[in-house]
């Protein structure tokens, strides 16, 4: 079921990775800062928090990657996420989009449809009622927590790839990959990390590095999640509580080695 | 001394708490955010941070109880407490405040005031300075550490819970719960937990998540201290220093049972 | 090579830190903010965030030390930390500033030279490329890693440190502290402590509380920053991976006593 080349792709974006340790610029919600500039930090690549609307045309230039993660997002935020995201797209910085909430609120729902449609983006990465509120048929949303499976976004998933012109991934017990034509799945994954809040900004930011050296999203996002979620495995057979988890998470994502990832990744690809 | 039926209300709010998973809605200081968030999903409820006043009234309605913390307030800040807590109140969200600092900064104190004054609070939770600094004659505060004994503080308690016309959950080597009729003392905790930032913000949003499934807010303060205070006595059998301890708390909010909870939990009725 | 009175001090004013627990006041970055409020809590201060400008003046006045720190600076944070820094110097509560990303963008390299220009600063630290490029010859950054060794570092220290009448720290590998007259290196530290977002932010907040009881800026810095290599040494005989070594420093802050920081401070007098 599991393709060995996937295995070989990750391993190869792992390494090359933490050979060029690309500067990946996140405008980002201040529950995850600290853990997610650890785990950009831990899986090679080095993180910078900036999101003042005088500088993020500058930060952005000198990024490999943007994240743009709406957690805790005001108006002022997403003004200056517009701005670097502009930037980022005049000079080829890819972005990943992470619609946190979007569906709960009108302001995240908006804010989230208004990046998609005034940016390229290379990826949204959600879970599945985040990214299907994006759609013109909304989904719901409870807070932050998905109310959707995987297996239900499929089909939704397939026509808002197309739609929006990008790359979605959608994680859950099982992550699902596509840009509307191509649809991977990756199986890789502990329900442990359901327990630890930001883990899914954290997959967002990995997948952020990732593109950093891959310039197929699809294949970016696929092999990321595998490596994140390998790393969720490896965590879970250190720590089975939420404080201890988290911190065999990041330390996971720091001692996961080329031949680990070549041997752990369980990529699918569905067409 | 301890009365066995307090231990059974403990339980049955832990348990319920972990079957009904209510969204808990955070204003609060940076300093935590990280930390209380994985506190609530530690012990059941679905933490979600939004301060932005486009979406706080929304997303109050969807919550369970409303924690408002003002550790590192700003005006416009306070504006969206008060934005959120009004609709709190009037559609029957339970609020928590914690008044961080207040007694120390006029800033603080004012603020905590005038959100006691303009909004119903379910309950008040701050170590003794910055509870009595809500009185008319102030108390004073060092930075955000308390000058005053719990002791000292249960006259002036009774006084205050009365006229704010709310249950006063006063934290400290014994935690004391009013609400100007009863009066209960908790004497589960360790001294650790003062060696960890945010030890008392992270009692306060257990405090909120039990509101959400115990509509009476002495019992509701009362258990969720003794709940938290008993996972502090577990985090110290695990670890002796703060970055371990910080952690083994999380864990033991996650770990702990109802079984341990109804046997640990040492709640005192004073009157 | 290290003279023992240099432990003798380090270890004296660990024990100052411990008895007195000085309030140390913080107008810092989102990302760090926890950390450092903890690593403050573990070497024996008593931390306090605050950035409103309605308050940064009051909140000062009480402090021991102020720390500055521009890592997600914008414009309107760097006016309250003017606000505060001038009251700081007008009641003599000493200053240290971390130009986290100075060089890397205009915003953060005009922001940083302000605040030298407009405060008195007990103590600048950073990494060489940000203190450099404080400068009127700029030094380049790449985000907010330094691109700059503390050997190449040291000339052009010495002339900054007279130019801005101010103690420079400038850690790497070995840290370099300079008052342009006295220069001082500390051969403290562990590789492990670069894997770990926010250690440079918070060497600055362990010499903010060292200012705090000792007045003399080369020392402080100095003894500080042997005690916070040293820390990190230990840790490093717990664990080598970043999620628990983030938590083993801190422990390490935290369980060092004056004999271990006595024997183990490798402080070197260049001049």
């Amino acid at each position: 079921m599991f393709d060995a080349q996937w295995g070989e792709r990750a391993a190869a974006n792992l390494k090359d990775l933490r050979k060029s340790r690309p500067l990946v610029h996140n405008i980002t919600n201040y529950v995850v800062m600290n853990y997610t500039a650890n785990a950009l930090l831990a899986c090679g690549a080095s993180p910078v928090m900036a999101h003042a609307p005088e500088e993020v045309e500058e930060m952005v230039s000198l990024a490999g990657a943007l994240v743009l993660n709406i957690g805790t997002l005001t108006p002022q935020w997403v003004e200056a996420m517009l701005r670097a995201g502009k930037r980022a797209n005049a000079v080829n910085v890819p972005i990943i989009l992470d619609p946190v909430g979007s569906g709960a609120t009108r302001l995240r729902t908006e804010s989230a449809k208004r990046l998609t449609r005034e940016l390229s983006m290379a990826v949204v990465r959600g879970n599945a009622s985040e990214v299907l509120s994006l759609a013109k048929k909304e989904a719901r949303t409870k807070g932050v927590d998905s109310v959707h499976s995987v297996d239900e976004a499929e089909g939704a998933a397939l026509a808002l790839a197309t739609d929006l012109k990008t790359t979605l991934a959608i994680t859950g017990k099982v992550d699902l990959i596509t840009d509307g034509k191509r649809i991977l799945r990756v199986h890789n994954g502990h329900e442990m990390m359901s327990r630890v809040t930001g883990t899914g900004c954290t997959a967002t930011v990995i997948i952020g590095a990732f593109l950093a050296v891959d310039p197929d999203a699809v294949h970016a996002a696929a092999t990321a999640l595998a490596y994140f979620g390998l790393s969720g495995e490896k965590a879970a057979s250190q720590a089975n509580a939420p404080g201890s988890y988290q911190m065999a998470l990041l330390d996971a994502l720091f001692t996961i080695d080329e031949e680990e990832l070549l041997a752990g990744a369980t990529i699918e690809v569905v067409r």
